[in-house]
Parts: C-alpha cells; sequence; structure tokens
C-alpha cells in the first residue's frame, strides 16, 4: 500500500499524484499542513516538504525528483514502451532538464508566488508571514508565466509531448505546476493555442481526475478549472 | 573530451566537479557569469544557470542533479564498489535525499544568500540588483548554517559517510555547498568538531584540489579555505 503526504496546491505533490495514477496506483492521501511543523510528520522526513511517500511498511521516499527516479527504478520496466522516464541517456537527460524547468524553475518564479501569496498567507499566522497578499508578487508571477507558455507552446509545437514521442515525466512536471496556477486563474490560455492544446491532452487523462476534483476550504477553483473543453 | 561550464563559487558546479573528480575526469572548465546572460551559453541551455556540462562532440548536460544521474548511467557501473550512487533502491533514495537536502534546502537558507551578498552583487550592476550586501540577510544564512551543520555532524556522527557506509554523491553534495562557505569564512567549524572531522575527509580527496586552488579577482579566501589541517 501506498501513502502519500500532499497539499492540493502543493505543485510537487501533484506532480507525484498525476505519476502515481500514470503507474495505476491510487494512493492513501494524507493532507499535510507543512506549515504547522507537525511532529510527526517532521520524524518521517526531517526536511518537512510534502510531498512524502510512504510505500509499505516502511519504505519513506521524500521530494518529487527522489520520488520519480525511485518509481522508474522499481518499475519503470513493467510501463513498456510507456515507460515515463525513457530507456536512453540523452532522452534521459531531456526528461530531467525539463522535470527540473518546470519543479525548480517555473516553480519559482510562478507557482511558489501565487500560491504563496494568494493561498497559504490566509492559513498562515501573522507571525510566520501570514496576512494580505503581496500584489507585487503576484504581478511579478503573472508577468514571469509568459515566458513559461511561450516556452511550452516551442516545445509542444515542435514535438508530439514536451520531451519528444512520447508521454514522459517531463508532461507531467509540467502540467502539475500549470494546474496549480489553473486552479487559481492565472494562466493566460487564450493567447497560447498550442500550448492549451497540448495541456487539454494531460488534462483529459484517467490520472489527472483526483486532481480536478480538488477542493479548498473556502476557496473555489477558477471556472474553467475542472473543464475538459476549456 | 569534456567541458563544463561553471563559477568558482557556484556550489552547483563544485559538486559537479567534485564529482568528475571522482569518476577520474579532468575537465575543461570555462568560467561563466550567468547574469551576463550571454547568448551563447543561453543557446546551450536556455535555463541559463550554472553547471552546463558539454561531452564532446554534442551531449549537452545540465544541472547537477541530471549530470549526476547522467554519469551514474554511462559510468557508475565502471567503479565497481566505490560507485557515487550505490545500487540497492533504498540507498539510492537515501543518496538523493540528501543530495536534494543540500542541493536544495541547504543552499536555500544559506550559500546563495552568502555568495549573492557577499560576492554577486559587487559584480553586478545596480540596476540587476548589485549593490552593497543586505547584512540581515548575511545574518540569517549565518544562523541557518548551524541547523545543518548538527545536520551534518548527526550523520557523520552516525554513519561512516553521511549517507551510509560509502562515499556517495551525498558527500559531495553537502561538501560543495560547505566548501562556498568555508570560502567566505562562514563555517563555524570549533562548534561542530564531528562535521568537522568528515569534511576533513573529503577535503583530502585528490578530486578536491582544483576547488582550493580557487581565486576570484579582488576576494582573497578565508585563512583556513585551503588547509587541509584546519
Amino acid at each position: 500500500m501506498i501513502t502519500l503526504y500532499h497539499h492540493p496546491l502543493c505543485a510537487h505533490s501533484r506532480f507525484v499524484r498525476l505519476l502515481l495514477g500514470e503507474y495505476g496506483i491510487e494512493p492513501q492521501l494524507i493532507e499535510e499542513n507543512v506549515h504547522e511543523r507537525r511532529r510527526d510528520f517532521l520524524i518521517l522526513d526531517p526536511a518537512g516538504q510534502t510531498p512524502v511517500l510512504v510505500e509499505h511498511p516502511s519504505t519513506v521516499v521524500p521530494g518529487p525528483s527522489t520520488i520519480a527516479e525511485y518509481f522508474d527504478e522499481t518499475r519503470g520496466l513493467a510501463l513498456g514502451k510507456h515507460r515515463l522516464l525513457p530507456e536512453d541517456p540523452l532522452s534521459r537527460i531531456e526528461v530531467r532538464r525539463l522535470m527540473d524547468w518546470f519543479g525548480q524553475k517555473f516553480f519559482r518564479e510562478v507557482t511558489d508566488w501565487l500560491v504563496t501569496e494568494k493561498v497559504y498567507k490566509r492559513f498562515m499566522p501573522r507571525e510566520r508571514g501570514g496576512g494580505a497578499p503581496d500584489m507585487e508578487l503576484v504581478r511579478a508571477a503573472r508577468s514571469n508565466i509568459r515566458t513559461h507558455m511561450r516556452y511550452v507552446s516551442y516545445l509542444a509545437g515542435s514535438r508530439k509531448w514536451l520531451a519528444g514521442d512520447r508521454l514522459s515525466y517531463a508532461d507531467l512536471a509540467a502540467a502539475a505546476q500549470l494546474s496549480c496556477v489553473d486552479f487559481l486563474g492565472d494562466v493566460p490560455w487564450e493567447e497560447y493555442e498550442t500550448a492549451k492544446l497540448w495541456y487539454s491532452r494531460v488534462k483529459s487523462r484517467p490520472a489527472f481526475r483526483s486532481l480536478l476534483a480538488d477542493r479548498l476550504p473556502g476557496l473555489s477553483p477558477a471556472p474553467v478549472y475542472a473543464d475538459l473543453d476549456f
């Protein structure tokens, strides 16, 4: 059995949920508010960040890329030609490069600011940084996302999937970030038709369903969030 | 032939230099100031970050973890029992967890602030963020490093190397970060004897030599930086 400590708007957790869906695994989901620094969670993973995956009885796998590598190493061959980290070294470089691009660069320049300012700060006590959103950071993120949308359009326009001929971790990493921003209504889809067509293909996959059902108390997703014909 | 685009105080580049040293590879080093956003470098890697490794004629490998995985996949077996990413899945989780810990968490909480404030801002034009160091960030980094030193001491005190019985990427990732901070004289070695003993073992390895010879114009390393009996 697999348990995933996650948060609905943690993009890294969403990446792992998509990945598990593609492996055909339905995890037990435990929602973790990392800002609370819960003692039992810190014992599980001293870094105190979601996602943390537990494969029972006792294998603890923290962090999105370590989880992705672990699943490729233990279950990748079973996916055959649908393997999410392709076999040859050059394709693996490209998939990992894009995992870093979206999981680190896009996250740092877009998702982190939007989710922290618009959502997390509502639920955090003032002495730990909670309060009203810093609109300057929100505007910076909304400006930065355009560079990334152009890049997604470029990749999706020159390849079948973002890293090549096959769906890979790269698509899941990009879609995970975008789905968080889309929940908040901050993706300018109308200006990036090629990126939108690629995203609608990822969004239609069965692995995506549980993400589209995510709700947070007091926070409704943007109207097109769960719409497959957005 | 292998070329590495790096910067002497880029901790991620230092990790790759240590790794190459352990594989017995002496790369051609090209110093890259990423703040200049040089066109040819951005063509090589649109993320525009060091390190970027080129294996001639045409394999471009960007980013520390992608480089580490690439070398394990293409040359790991040749290292035999000295393989830097051990073979069994559980040990690989632990090594990757610690690579993330030092390469991301330690970097974000310590190295990035110290190097940016004390070094990079000197060489950057004012309109791109250059200027005097923000001493509040320097103090925060000097406070944060203590948590990490305790963690290194704990790991080094309970295992032979940071991730287990053998030297691994985890040791190189931790030493790379610490070596940058040590260059600036901001590691409180005297308070963390166990961490110091572990570091002196890594620092004595032949792979470390080129790091100890690093100099920057107008910036001398701290007195103990290159001293093996610090």
